[in-house]
């Protein structure tokens, strides 16, 4: 993509061998270790608090990460079997405990949206739910001058601090669940056959008896051909048309899964994510960097929160018995995130654009 | 602005004089007349069809806006007291006659962003009335392969079927109410002495006694100057920046007039329509084509029937007693409204950018 990419078709170009392979799963896999080591002694199986729990997760979860891509990408160089057990007990690490960081996430930007929705000057992320929910008391209205303005006024301000309460419900009871789940896959022999395989990884990795004097970079190429093909296939040109409102297609649509549209858009951000690891393998753990193919990943990132953020909108207003101004402020809200959506799709094909205009 | 326009300070260019402004508000006198002639023919008193009734009011208002904008442009070229006097009341009377079809667009617009919000292909929009209303139908929501699932399809459904017919309800309840008020005004003394007044006009305009021999192009580069000012003050790197979220920042405020941001565009809009009449009034009623001014001035009547459609969507919020599904469907609509709004500032911001650029 970029020049500074190991070109598999340059001769003249260093081979990278599956020893190199080895060396970058046994330093995710002790990275891995370490993070657990950390997620014991700040005692994460009691009540620990919230920030130190995330840390060493997100810590366990960017290792998991990166030896499930790497099983992957360079899956010949790897023992089949013990690749294949492998895999899915990594994702399911992950993605039980990612799910936590992910509500509370989720909860941060639509509060944060409510807030700027509701006109308000910036406040810092802490005092935005208290001044949601603040924002309910009548007495803000101000005064009775054209009472059924006030009225209007109270109403739609009470829309917005009652759908902000309504979130918060939600999301906390999810993210609490989460947190519990995340706490009984700890303590289950199921996690514990993860760690000790990972154990084992740290010092000896199961390459195939090729894989040491074997070229990993046609493997790195295909993954990289993986993601430029998804990309060619995404709709780019309607992408970077700015307010195509494409987005927003399906904003009140009756089909259950409401954006299927969003799927080749998550695909590529996984994508994307396993061309950075196969880079990784190849230069020890330290690819050159590469500005548009973090921007175009960031932008990916917004995507998926927002898809999600969107979702978590709609889903609330089909909780039953709620005022038609909270479902009104809902409706706003989820419109918001879906055109934020929009505008990460039209950041990602900026950054794209850039990209393969910069490559020789 | 462009080469094409008279310079006034051109010594070379032919003086234009208060002689040409006579000769162009006796065309838009006679134009007037004529709209008069057609309303009167076609029985416009009686309940005659809507598209026949538009007709007529649009080309008596299209003249009536030229006359107007005129007096105000060369004010110092007419008889004060005369001027003084028609120009409020052919405000009034463009305002009461253009009320009904701007209703009518409003709801139009309305239904057919609906549709597009449901997720339905496009149909013609004689059609989309029907669509929206007949998907309330709880037999279109499918099997109740999944009863839950199927019960939220129906909702969402049923919201988007309820919003529109009850912004059917409320617009065309509205557009019947001006439809009466216009009927009324034309059978006012009120609209027979401004009528009897453009009878007079087409044949003698009253220029003060120096305005045949004066120039009116200063004036022209004033109007144009009252433009160029008021664009420069209009927040143009914002809107030229895509996906700025700025539309939306009060969508969900308390404040009762909750768009005044809008103000500063719509009042350009206004300066933009006297400029191009004072350009007509300069070139016997056919200025040079500028693609440029068009498509700004295109972009600035999407801004605002997209700022009075969102309104609309918010005010039937507003209505006592409706369904949390149908606030959720106003909401979204309000949303994608003002999507719209900052869309349109942002193509007049890639059409003035052209615009100045091609400038000499």
């Amino acid at each position: 993509m970029a020049q500074q990419h190991l070109d598999p078709t340059d001769p003249t170009a260093e081979v990278v061998t599956g020893d190199a392979l080895g060396a970058y799963l046994r330093a995710q896999a002790t990275e891995f270790l370490r993070a657990l080591r950390l997620h014991r002694e700040t005692g994460g199986t009691t009540a620990a608090g919230a920030e130190e729990s995330v840390d060493w997760a997100r810590l366990l979860r960017r290792s998991a990460r990166r030896i499930s891509g790497s099983l992957h990408t360079f899956r010949p160089l790897l023992d089949a079997d013990w690749s294949e057990e492998m895999r899915p007990e990594l994702a399911w690490l992950s993605g039980t405990l990612g799910l936590e960081h992910a509500y509370e996430a989720r909860l941060e930007r639509l509060l944060l949206a409510l807030h700027r929705l509701s006109g308000a000057t910036a406040l810092p992320v802490q005092a935005v739910t208290t001044v949601a929910v603040g924002a309910a008391a009548p007495s803000d209205s101000g005064g009775p001058a054209h009472p059924a303005a006030t009225q209007e006024r109270g109403n739609l301000t009470v829309g917005a601090a009652k759908a902000g309460a309504l979130l918060e419900r939600q999301l906390t009871l999810a993210r609490t669940r989460a947190h519990s789940t995340a706490l009984q896959a700890l303590g289950s022999s199921r996690f514990h056959a993860v760690a000790d395989k990972v154990a084992v990884l740290a010092s000896e990795v199961p390459l195939t008896p090729t894989a040491p004097t074997t070229d990993l970079r046609p493997l790195a190429a295909a993954a990289e051909e993986r993601l430029t093909d998804a990309i060619a296939a995404l709709p780019l040109v309607v992408a970077g048309n700015p307010y195509n409102a494409e987005a927003l297609v399906h904003g009140l649509s009756p089909d259950p899964s409401p954006h299927p549209q969003d799927g080749p858009w998550h695909q590529v951000r996984l994508l994307l994510r396993l061309h950075r690891y196969a880079q990784e393998a190849l230069h020890g753990g330290n690819p050159p960097a590469d500005v548009g193919l973090l921007a175009a990943g960031r932008a990916l990132n917004r995507h998926r929160d927002a898809s999600e953020a969107a979702a978590a909108a709609a889903q609330a207003a089909r909780t039953p018995r709620i005022a038609p101004a909270t479902a009104y402020a809902l409706g706003v809200l989820h419109a918001d995130q879906r055109h934020e959506v929009e505008a990460a799709r039209f950041a990602f094909q900026q950054a794209w654009q850039k990209q393969t205009v910069s490559t020789p």
